[in-house]
């Protein structure tokens, strides 16, 4: 098994804490654990504790801790529709991680196994369906509209932007542009779903609508190119799955996208096909580990962190305001 | 290939048409037909037209001619709404189906190819999706909250049933009981979202929401016992599966729970396992499509349509009513 050791970009600094963004929403991220672990309508009790399981495995709760903070920063915190809000995006997320690892075949995810891993196919793809279920259920319990065609409208655009992706040439998929628009459905349209969401529920203004969907877009954005970088230089300790995973199942990221620019297409020719042999792929995987295209990619990735930052300029200054920008660090930091 | 034909009970008569019902909310089905077919985000144009395709194959229609006809008995035929809804009930029926299909290992539904038989099964799981989220973004652009939670709840009743399905013994689904429960969380409880949803956007008073709610219920449960009957009496060539199916592949249904109480279960015991061989599968079926099983099932059917008609006595007479009545009768006596 490779045990491959971490990028030196990833040594040089252990991955930062979200100290004070946890402190200051550590009681409301208590009542979404709660309502996570609700799981209406579900029996046997062997069956609910499995699913119970993939709920709790967790991971980071980026997406209800970003949505507790904005409603902080705009002083509905204590409003109870925050946590369903807060929940629900998290659930909605968690079912599209469900169907994902059945559709790639992960049989790990955050160091354990996946669902799809122990289970059938059908069991599989019904308890993601329950999830969505259970996520609809708590956008509906806000009981509000807007909130809850916004739930609608984003799954829509994952979902499709996922199908799309099943029918469409892989060499057409090695530009930027293209790029940027696979990894705003995939990941940024559900940070920009968490802040316009709340700024819905907490009566932000035009202004601040604005602010709240650029800065969602643009930190959902940094999450994955950093991702997406993470893929390439991480310690597969870290990873839970082999370094540059993406690029071996044939995902184009920008760190691929970088090198081919830099280096010319040549020498990775076979893996912008998807079709390079397991050898081919280690070493084509390893020369761009060790190139510039990393650290071109995250230039680009701060740059785009910069703006993040720069919008919450709308706001007054506030703890939840620099908490915010304690997420944008984290995200461009974090080492897994 | 099998081409059996049809069992004398469903050759006797003509399948009834639901014509007064169909005519009297033709303009509105128009409308549900070019909602349904809206499907947003959706690329490139092959992609759509498969879609399109499996969202028109259409079958009876009979969720949204049933909330249209529960709107025109209510007075609100003419809010736009009521075509969200009635749309947003056809779709979320579809994105079951395809979901059905795939676990099932269905090849052919109402005798078109189904989608997991074209395509992979990842690019189904999330043509499913897909269609649950344009079903969630229908029920929002209603408007109305509660309409939107019966929507969640809804799907939870129903993944939630098919899941403890998979996790359940065989051998532990022999009952009337279990059997009611089932076929309640699978059909009917998307015939009383309809009714129920309706009368909430209606505003049906208490009264009036109980006898929907029983209506829905005792029709949708009427339509899944005909449903489990036909299995056993229809023509292959109607039915598009071979005649048994839903025994030959584990789901005990009314029929067979009526032949093993009047019979004893011992003739057909490999099948309360679930483990025939497939002569054996061939001559069960036989022995229970010409006993006396079909006839006490199709009783019971009868004594449920008795109770689905009766409650619509809260409502005064109307050509709506009338409708309802047809559509019991349809439910009762179709042949395919």
């Amino acid at each position: 098994m490779n045990t491959q050791e971490a990028h030196p970009a990833a040594q040089q600094q252990a991955s930062p804490k979200l100290k004070h963004a946890h402190h200051l929403v550590a009681e409301q991220m208590r009542e979404v654990e709660a309502t996570l672990r609700e799981l209406p309508e579900l029996h046997p009790p062997e069956l609910r504790a499995a699913v119970l399981n993939v709920v709790s495995a967790g991971g980071k709760r980026i997406r209800p801790t970003l949505t507790l903070l904005i409603a902080g920063m705009l002083n509905c915190l204590h409003d109870r529709r925050v946590i369903d809000l807060a929940s629900a995006v998290e659930m909605l997320h968690t079912a599209t991680l469900v169907h994902d690892d059945l559709i790639d075949g992960s049989l790990m995810r955050r160091g354990t196994q996946t669902l799809n891993a122990i289970w059938t196919p059908a069991a599989t793809v019904l308890t993601g369906d329950y999830l969505f279920a259970y996520a609809a259920n708590l956008a509906a319990r806000t009981d509000i509209p807007r909130v809850i065609s916004i739930f609608a409208d984003t799954l829509s655009v994952i979902v499709a932007g996922e199908l799309q992706q099943q029918f469409t040439d892989l060499a057409l998929r090695t530009t930027r542009d293209d790029y940027y628009r696979r990894i705003y459905n995939k990941t940024a349209s559900m940070f920009v779903l968490a802040t316009t969401a709340c700024g819905v529920m907490c009566a932000a203004n035009e202004n601040q609508m604005a602010a709240l969907h650029d800065y969602g877009r643009d930190l959902g954005i940094v999450f994955q190119v950093m991702d997406d970088v993470l893929d390439f230089t991480g310690a597969q300790n870290n990873l839970g799955k082999p370094v540059g995973s993406d690029l071996r199942r044939g995902l184009i990221t920008l760190p691929v996208i970088c090198y081919a620019e830099t280096h010319g297409a040549d020498d990775i020719a076979c893996a912008l096909r998807g079709e390079c042999d397991p050898q081919e792929y280690d070493q084509i995987v390893e020369r761009i580990r060790n190139s510039d295209a990393i650290a071109l990619a995250i230039r680009e990735a701060e740059g785009i962190a910069n703006n993040a930052r720069a919008v919450l300029n709308v706001f007054p200054p506030s703890p939840w305001r620099d908490a915010l920008h304690e997420l944008v660090d984290y995200t461009l930091k974090r080492s897994h």
